[in-house]
């Protein structure tokens, strides 16, 4: 006789799931993550680096989190050839043809059009896929997992699907996605359909739409079958989709695709997503969400970084790297990034944050956290484009 | 014909006095500096380093200041073994005679003490000796220069002579000499008698010694003849009078210095000149003050290091170092010793210190300049004896 938790699997947490058939992962990895500087480089930008000292690079916890969704061969990164080299060298796990660099960048309309112009060629416009920032953070894998499920039945039904961040504070930071009535799409119980998208409100704006409960964090993740994309993108801008489709039917034929994409790649549209086809295909009703219930940060400066990691000794600082490098006196709240291998001592500053490199050194405060972007700018002006 | 600008000296503000006879100048050269640490360091204190961006060390410059006054032979500094290989490199003007080097630290009456009865040796007990530390910085070489000829007069006649800076705020980080009457000796018009000498006061006591128009910031800076020095040290403390005489005795004698170092330098008594002599002799009526109207600075930390400085830009930074290195932004009042080559950014931290070593980095401000040595405190309990 067995007791009742000895019966039991190992984890009841994070079962991983069955890969869903005919479900690709896109995982756009661009951006350089201006705000996390000098952490985050033009060179080496975020998604490159290991923000949470997990032993993972956002790019692997990207992976890591969507392989079992779509197993080994359904997860293709979108990156710029200056990043081709260090995206494959992290991932392995990854075949030749499931790293797409683009020869410069043309924004998120481009790169993920791309990417479901390829895919359709090599499985049909029926695939779905789902498109997840290289640099994001997510917690509760099994609440994830299940929004994409519902996510992928919603594509499958013919709508463009967005997920929906529950939100717990009136962000300022982010946009934010307006639900409407339920979809009732089989296999996504909790879809409902998109009446529209905002921009980043202001505090009292944010605060009312929180107090609807008809508003959700836009995480910027799409969940779309790829003709349902591509047949979107040749209504709104057909130039793009079919220099994107002529690209792509050259893009598994070495011996073409250089020429089409040296002729074709520079005079592409350049446009988000949100405005090339959520916006207009919400307003015409063709959009759902289906909300996520998980925690999500797209780590975009260093305050949401400290809120990542764990909090160290009494009075709350936080590091990424090596703690015994880090001495603080008097300055709680203190955010330290020993990159450097050198001793550093923090003395009476509260909430600084300290980022040390071998070639850059910042200091700020976690409350100049969204101020950072300047300090790259000013770097620029002077010429110093190496520190960029 | 010459107009009149041709025919005047290039210079009338600082014109070289000439060397006095029978003066000279003792150099102590010690103490860690640790509340400039990470840059002075036990290994490299702070006389050793440029602290004022002149392109001379504290060191160099308190012996530049000197030289006009004694000559090239008139120069001893004082110093522990470990800097006197480095002090030798920074004052090659100086011969090898002209570098004392103690075994171990023994305080300060120990140090001058040692070096009085070196120059009784060398040129009989009534050669004058002035004691000027290291790590001092004096403007108005003018000033200097007269106070320090008046004090000369003044131990002619037989007085321990102190040089009194001119206090400009009730400062609490220096002690104070109280002054009586006019000393009427020949020579220092100036001079008055010294009524005692006080330990650092509390702000409203300070500010009471400013009221009275009796009372200047004690520098440390003394002028005796080495035979009254070694008369009052005998009295006061026979032991070490006797344990000094007979070290000098055997000092410029290769065959036996270092067996009479080994053998009597461990068992001297470790007391700091103002207790051993200026306090007790004071007392007695022996003690006088110049006052000097130049302004003086002990670099005591980075406060008071700022102040020396020339203020960047509009916002009043100061940098020792590269400016093209530092980038402030919104940061006023910050100091930043940009010291390992790297490209330092403080962005909305008014007031910082930020001290980049190529093995340590401190940030604090400059609120916070007189706790640094807690910072070095710290790393000591640590371990980090490499990093003191």
């Amino acid at each position: 006789m067995s007791s009742p938790a000895a019966a039991s699997p190992a984890s009841s947490a994070s079962s991983a799931p069955r890969p869903i058939d005919g479900f690709h992962a896109v995982v756009p990895a661009g951006g350089a993550g201006t705000r996390l500087w000098p952490l985050s480089r033009q060179g080496s930008p975020k998604f490159l680096h290991d923000l949470t000292g997990t032993g993972r690079t956002l790019l692997q916890g990207t992976v890591d989190r969507l392989l079992p969704l779509t197993g080994r061969d359904g997860v293709l990164v979108v990156t710029g050839v200056r990043h081709a080299q260090a995206v494959t060298a992290q991932l392995p796990e990854l075949g030749a043809g499931q790293v797409v660099a683009e020869p410069s960048p043309r924004d998120s309309m481009a790169a993920i059009g791309l990417a479901a112009a390829i895919l359709a060629e090599r499985h049909g416009p029926d695939v779905v896929l789902g498109s997840f920032a290289a640099d994001h953070v997510i917690d509760d894998l099994d609440g994830f997992w299940s929004a994409v499920t519902e996510g992928v039945a919603a594509a499958r039904a013919g709508y463009v699907v967005t997920i929906g961040i529950t939100a717990t504070e009136p962000s300022t930071a982010f946009g934010y996605i307006r639900a409407a009535g339920p979809l009732g799409a089989e296999g996504a119980p909790s879809a409902r359909h998109v009446a529209g998208f905002t921009e980043k409100p202001d505090a009292e704006t944010a605060a009312g739409y929180l107090a609807t409960g008809d508003y959700w964090w836009n995480a910027g993740m799409f969940l779309v079958q790829a003709g349902v994309l591509l047949d979107h993108l040749a209504r709104q801008l057909p130039p793009l989709a079919a220099g994107l489709r002529a690209i792509a039917a050259a893009w598994d034929d070495a011996g073409r695709r250089d020429a089409v994409l040296a002729e074709t790649w520079p005079g592409l549209t350049k446009i988000a997503i949100d405005h090339a086809i959520a916006e207009p295909v919400a307003a015409a009703g063709g959009v759902a969400v289906v909300p996520g219930s998980f925690t999500w940060d797209d780590v975009g400066d260093f305050d949401s970084l400290a809120a990542l990691l764990p909090a160290v000794g009494v009075e709350g600082g936080r590091t990424l790297g090596e703690e015994a490098l880090v001495q603080r006196l008097d300055a709680a709240g203190s955010v330290v990034v020993p990159g450097a291998g050198r001793a550093v001592t923090v003395l009476g500053v509260r909430d600084a944050v300290v980022v040390d490199t071998p070639d850059a050194l910042l200091v700020t405060t976690r409350a100049h956290a969204q101020a950072v972007k300047q300090a790259v700018d000013g770097w620029r002006e002077r010429g110093r484009d190496d520190l960029l």
